[in-house]
């Protein structure tokens, strides 16, 4: 029962948001690894449908959907008393009016994709460059500089975002280790953005090729997915996003400059779900995943953005490349055809999973041994076999999250903080053990492998990895 | 046994060349309906892996690879004496030199498409000008010309290229009956173009959507599909083609047009396995297709052209619209993904199918009606009820096969024959038992429903049926 090793102790309410994918994944690690009390512990969810997972471990399930107008006076009971923790595992409640009632509350806080509320992905009284990613990371930041040395907030601390930042970090150094770049481990951000522009990092792609799949074949008319739908979809119908690299000769044509914030990042004029881009991964090879926008391709751009007199002198280019199951494939591919007017029915793929992994990682990109691929191969058995009621992606996710938590709370008192600012070894060393074979590997790929072999194309064949050569047309 | 109506009595040899799909499909239908003996049909296909089929039926088979080497004398002991039927079912050997020699032998002769010898689709040593089914059509065009009032060979005869020009002359007559359009029924190729003008249909789809589906789901690694593989991968490789519409306002950036023959057609320097298109059928509703070449997109632009003076006055626009079972449209994919590396492993379902349609029929759009759809919505369950070895991809070609193979042996001394200037109804007579239900009907469906909701798009907005508006970006 009790063998697990608590990593934290808390004694305040706990509340966890949102009970699907995500929340069912978290509320067992919660249980196994933070020495807290069962009965401070509150689920809240609109829908009722996986209550009794919560009814059998013991836990309290309050059956609402958090809104505008409710959200301060359904917590408020919860969590105005004794200081708490905010597990925010929902989609379409505003991460950033939880963030605030939880700084107010001097609660923690933690959740896995800065989230407007709902509707805010496809609000189109806003332009794209306010629906974008990069505009709810600036209203983040400026929510952070509100509250400087505030309750720890941990802000998109999920799989990507989240651990895939860590990820980064070892990457760098293992690149810096293979290529003769004699390093310290970096302390802060200029160090890791310097490190980055010494090894000539070119860019980085978040290199994800998910295979889980079932028994049965995708059904007509029904989305499928390993995780969120609602959050996909939300996410796929956003402009394609991708932090913007120094080495970058010219923007896509259909490409924009954000006229605020820390320009790190531009978009695309189209949803990301439409746009396919090349990458790599181990176990698949080349294939073309999907370019959907991510808080971390602009996150770990800035991050790792080297300035010198205020100009920007080095920037890697960051972005998501994306193959979904391949059920989720064909449900985008279904999606589009309908101009994106959503299937009638939404399959979130579990227990019925067979088989397949979640191969999830860094593609570091441009340095001298050409690309290196670090990150896990989680499969769905493994993910079964570590812990209860989750697969593979969400295990990926779960494991971060409880990472995060275990670092807030034996640090409380950093106010809101990105994945990028952790130290990325103390969440890697509680995240580590739910992730399966952890693994990196260099390849001789780039995306001019294999091009022009039947019709000439438009290519860069100086600079393989200009983005111009990683787009699909 | 013998309830089955004889529709032509055939005594000379008959050569089924190719056993796959298509060839297994046909034979229990030439059994059937034609009269003649069954010790002079032979099969001719270089793998044996369904030669049970044959043996089963009592047919001879000799596996032999036809090349361009030994193509003569293969063929020359079986129908060098008595004039026989060449029913070609192949891929990789060449349709046209299957025709020289027929002629020379006497012999009649059909297929499904124009295939070169092996490699002919992705012979990079031909321009994509060369490589296309524009040019294989001129080629065939003049071969027709050298065998005037030769033996009939009935060309590229299946579901598409074949059926569907028959498709298109009902729902010319059907638009023209539910507009108010006065007419006889058109005798010759000059007044099915005239009847196409009047109505102002501006272009048509050969809209397809196979729903057909295997109770597992694809294999990664694995390219799956309903019919060839090998016919579908070639022709997927082949440019892009489309008839190019009198209607059209500028060229797509990518487009080309041919320096030689009727120029009915363009091609775009790409993949057609790349090139999506939006198009409509009636149980699907509005879908992404891919544009893949096909004859049929350019003999029917170029049977329904208007010439005024020697300068052309109309065509249609026409071009298939494809979507592919979902296992192939996830096998295409992952063959992009490869850079067009093939699939290791070819799987054609035929048994292993369990339920689902081929919605394959044409788009007439542009008329006063906005657009009409008319085709089969064969099932695979229907398919088997009516025929044996074959899914409702294959009985709907097949059915044209015999539909073509009868009209032959009545009409022998035609020379070569394309599909649009069969008599339709002959042909529909003799296939129509075998695709199902037959349907048609009418859509308000435009390219540009559903469009901009969250984007601006390249449309333009006067004319709803440019292709750049139904070409998906
Ligand atoms: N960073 C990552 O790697 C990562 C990965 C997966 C998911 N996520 C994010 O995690 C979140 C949850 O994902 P999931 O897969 O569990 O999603 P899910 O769709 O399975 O579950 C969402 C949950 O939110 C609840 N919810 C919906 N509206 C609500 C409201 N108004 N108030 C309270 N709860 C509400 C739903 O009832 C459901 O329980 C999403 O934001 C998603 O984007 C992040
Ligand atoms: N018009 C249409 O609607 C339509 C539809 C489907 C298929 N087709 C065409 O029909 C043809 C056959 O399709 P299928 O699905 O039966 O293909 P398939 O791949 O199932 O079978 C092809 C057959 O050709 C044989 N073959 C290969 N090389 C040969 C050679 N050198 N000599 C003799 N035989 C050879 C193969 O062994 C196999 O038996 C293809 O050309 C395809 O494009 C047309």
């Amino acid at each position: 029962m009790s063998e697990w090793k608590r990593l934290a102790r808390f004694d305040g309410p706990i509340v966890i948001i949102g009970f699907g994918s995500i929340g069912q994944g978290i509320l067992p690690l919660i249980l196994r690894h933070i020495d807290a009390p069962r009965d401070a512990i509150t689920i809240i969810a609109p829908d009722d449908s996986d209550r009794a997972i919560a009814d059998a471990e013991g836990i309290r399930f309050l059956q609402t959907a958090l809104t505008r107008d409710n959200v301060r006076s359904v917590l408020e009971p919860i969590l105005a008393g004794t200081p708490g923790f905010i597990v925010n595992m929902s989609v379409n409640v505003s991460s950033l009016d939880l963030i605030r009632l939880a700084q107010g509350w001097g609660a923690l806080y933690i959740d896995t994709c800065i989230e407007p509320w709902e509707g805010g992905y496809t609000d189109t009284s806003k332009s794209a460059s306010q629906r974008s990613n990069y505009s709810m990371r600036e209203e983040a930041l400026a929510v952070q500089a509100q509250f400087p040395g505030g309750k720890t907030a941990v802000m998109a601390h999920g799989a990507n975002p989240g651990l895939v930042s860590h990820f980064v970090k070892r990457a760098l150094l293992t690149v810096a280790a293979d290529t003769g770049v004699d390093t310290p481990v970096p302390t802060d951000r200029s160090g890791w953005a310097a490190l980055a522009e010494t090894l000539g990092i070119k860019g980085i792609h978040i290199a994800e090729r998910d295979t889980q799949t079932t028994a049965r074949p995708k059904v007509r008319g029904e989305f499928w997915n390993t995780w969120s739908i609602d959050g996909f979809v939300g996410e796929g119908m956003q402009p394609a996003e991708l932090g913007w690299g120094t080495h970058e000769k010219g923007l896509p044509e259909d490409g924009f400059r954000h006229d605020f914030g820390c320009d790190a990042a531009i978009y695309l004029g189209r949803p990301g779900a439409s746009t396919r881009v090349r990458t790599w991964t181990p176990m698949e090879g080349p294939f073309h995943g999907f370019l959907i926008t991510h808080n971390e391709a602009i996150s770990i751009a800035d991050f790792l953005t080297v300035r010198e007199n205020g100009a920007v002198r080095y920037r890697p280019t960051v972005h998501y490349a994306y193959h979904p199951c391949d059920a989720a494939v064909l449900s985008l591919h279904e999606l589009a055809g309908k101009e994106w007017a959503e299937q009638p029915v939404y399959r979130l793929l579990n227990g019925e999973l067979t088989e397949g992994r979640d191969e999830l990682g860094v593609l570091l990109y441009g340095h001298a041994k050409n690309a290196y691929w670090y990150g896990s191969h989680l499969s769905v058995q493994e993910a079964r076999d570590l812990a209860p009621y989750q697969n593979a992606t969400g295990l990926q996710v779960t494991a971060a999250v409880l990472g995060g938590m275990v670092w807030a709370i034996n640090n409380p008192d950093v106010g809101l903080i990105e994945a990028d600012e952790l130290p990325h070894e103390d969440i890697l060393a509680v995240a580590g053990p739910y992730l399966g074979p952890v693994v990196g590997e260099y390849t001789d790929w780039t995306p001019l492998d294999g091009r022009e072999k039947l019709f000439p194309e438009d290519v860069d064949h100086q600079d393989p990895w200009q983005f111009r050569n990683v787009r699909v047309r």
